[in-house]
């Protein structure tokens, strides 16, 4: 949402051209919010939600871990002072090389979800601890995963025997609900198969101590979602249920949760068109879209709110469309964005919880355009 | 394709992670094809399709003209040796101060498809020749374009009276037949519209001399598609049959047609697994995905040639999938791909005609992981 720190950057360095502003009280805000909502839990921020330096040194001050991506996610946690014991390498698809040089770097947990993985593992990374990613299904996700990750969770069991086989330390599971989950049950019937497992392992000698419940905690877009409480109240009774009176250590890895609120992204109307004088439907297209940050609406999953400086007045609805000579570069289409009758080329909007996966998927210079600027305040 | 001398520098450099070697010979070969096969129309190469500096020299020196998306794109074209009247601002999107920039650069082309946009180029680039572009249904593509661009015929009259009224040279029509066009017929319907107009226009005295045929011009992926002669063969004849004796000027903006199957992008087997010991489905994880440059797998819409150390052996069906933490970094899994059973971690694939649309639109550094290298030679 806009801040007034936001507001008052923006107005006192009016940056040329699109730029996402992340306010950074915003994000200690949202760590706080967490670590209250669930404070059994460690949270390892989501590097690739939002990797910028400032971000990640704050996270590190405040006692954050970090889930990293690759070697280079890796590196930029250091860099922000946090201690390898305080990443986990969380890409199940990894280089042996990679691997090698995050074992290097000291990190000595990785995520794992098949026989081959946790082979590259024990050779590169000898005596780490790795937790398996199991399958969930998703429901209740505005934005559900496919089935990239995780095995099914009779396997996780084969898996983290072929793990200690070869010297490595079984030490948990992991899953993933799916992105922006608004089902505060979601985590319901993943613990329930992590549970599961962790039995079936200790039938095998195998203590598994740790369930890692991923992240999926929900930006407020347009529509309202529940409230951190809410998704901690709902995991803890869950854990309670299926894990009894030997409560696993947890982990969290909110990304889009700790900063998506925490930015504001300043576009311009580029031009509002019509398609024929009799069309309804107007067109609006902003100088920033799918390749200049806003990939996430893609299908137009994610809604994101728009603020313009003639609020208030009618409105109607509008496609919104980014500037590129692309025909993919459409925002919003097939659900018309309500915007005021007014709006004009020149004006100023603003959209708003376009703190997480914009800046880093936005592409090199498509059409020339550079990719989208960033200032953390 | 593969060539001699991308093989030869693959094997010479053997360079370290993914990246996209672009033949030069390839590029010149497939210029000499459009020119021979559309004699009469001046070609624009669409600089977003691949604006590697080395592209934009070759072209520049065999006579090429430039297509153009924005003020970056037009500096490109002018450092590659262009001048400024072989560029088309075509971009229909442009903010007022763009228009100007272009301008002052010596650029006196523009493309429009609505009274604004007139408005801007009147005020910006006064005296400017403009074309307005239409929409077409796009039939017969792999990528039928959205509404995103042009107006409906009947409004590009007004739209190009307007231009007039307002000092401008009002000097034809452009339109698009959607990318990877692999019906020759497409252009036609969209030439009868132009005749029209062209009719329409000269009743209010305003006497339109161009066609922008626009691209849409195919590369060769999986499946075989039309060559370029007939495609210069079917627009001739529908030239002739909706305009008669008063053959107009044409241009033809060929990107992918240009430079896709110019290139070879190097990739490597990260993780071959399955969900399960009973799936039959493999997963097979490249290091390379749609944040890396392969956008245009979205949907499964282009689907590349990739060959394996392994072809000739027995194959069965895998979904294929980049290398990030991000679910929707899947390339093929609705159609999947059929790859050597025997293909295995660490095993180089190549992944042809990637020469268009890879480079650019890959993102900043997704999950870390650096934009796609490029190498032209």
């Amino acid at each position: 949402m806009m801040t007034d720190r936001i507001r008052s950057f923006l107005d006192a360095r009016r940056p040329e051209g699109p730029c996402l502003v992340v306010d950074l009280e915003i994000v200690r805000r949202n760590y706080e919010t967490f670590t209250r909502a669930l404070p059994d839990s460690r949270v390892f921020y989501a590097v690739k939600a939002n990797p910028a330096p400032e971000i990640l040194s704050l996270l590190a001050e405040l006692g954050s871990s970090f889930d990293t991506a690759s070697v280079a996610e890796i590196e930029m946690a250091l860099a922000a002072g946090a201690t390898p014991d305080r990443i986990s390498y969380g890409n199940t698809i990894k280089k042996e090389r990679d691997i090698a040089r995050a074992h290097a770097l000291g990190v000595s947990l990785f995520a794992v979800d098949c026989m081959e993985e946790v082979e590259k593992v024990a050779r590169a990374a000898p005596g780490a601890r790795v937790f398996c990613r199991i399958l969930t299904d998703g429901a209740g996700a505005e934005w559900p995963l496919s089935r990239k990750f995780g095995c099914v969770p009779d396997h996780a069991v084969d898996v983290l025997e072929r793990a200690r086989a070869l010297g490595l330390r079984a030490c948990g599971i992991s899953f993933h609900v799916g992105s922006q989950q608004t089902d505060t049950e979601a985590w319901d019937r993943a613990l329930c198969d992590a549970s599961a497992i962790f039995h079936a392992c200790a039938e095998r000698g195998i203590n598994l101590a740790m369930v890692n419940l991923g992240g999926g905690f929900p930006t407020r877009y347009l529509k309202d979602v529940p409230g951190a409480e809410a998704y901690g109240q709902a995991i803890f009774e869950s854990v309670r249920r299926h894990f009894g009176n030997r409560i696993p250590e947890t982990i969290i890895e909110p990304g889009r949760g700790m900063v998506g609120d925490a930015g504001v992204l300043k576009a311009e109307v580029v031009l509002v068109s019509r398609k024929s004088p009799e069309d309804r439907l107007r067109w609006v297209y902003l100088d920033v879209g799918k390749f200049g940050g806003l990939a996430e609406t893609m299908d137009e999953a994610i809604r994101y709110p728009i603020r313009t400086p003639r609020d208030g007045a009618p409105t109607a609805p509008c496609v919104v469309a980014g500037p590129t000579c692309d025909s993919a570069d459409v925002l919003y289409e097939k659900n018309p964005y309500e915007l005021p009758l007014s709006l004009t080329i020149g004006d100023e909007v603003l959209i708003e919880c376009t703190g997480a996966y914009t800046t880093t998927y936005a592409s090199v210079a498509f059409n020339g355009f550079e990719p989208l600027r960033s200032y953390v305040i």
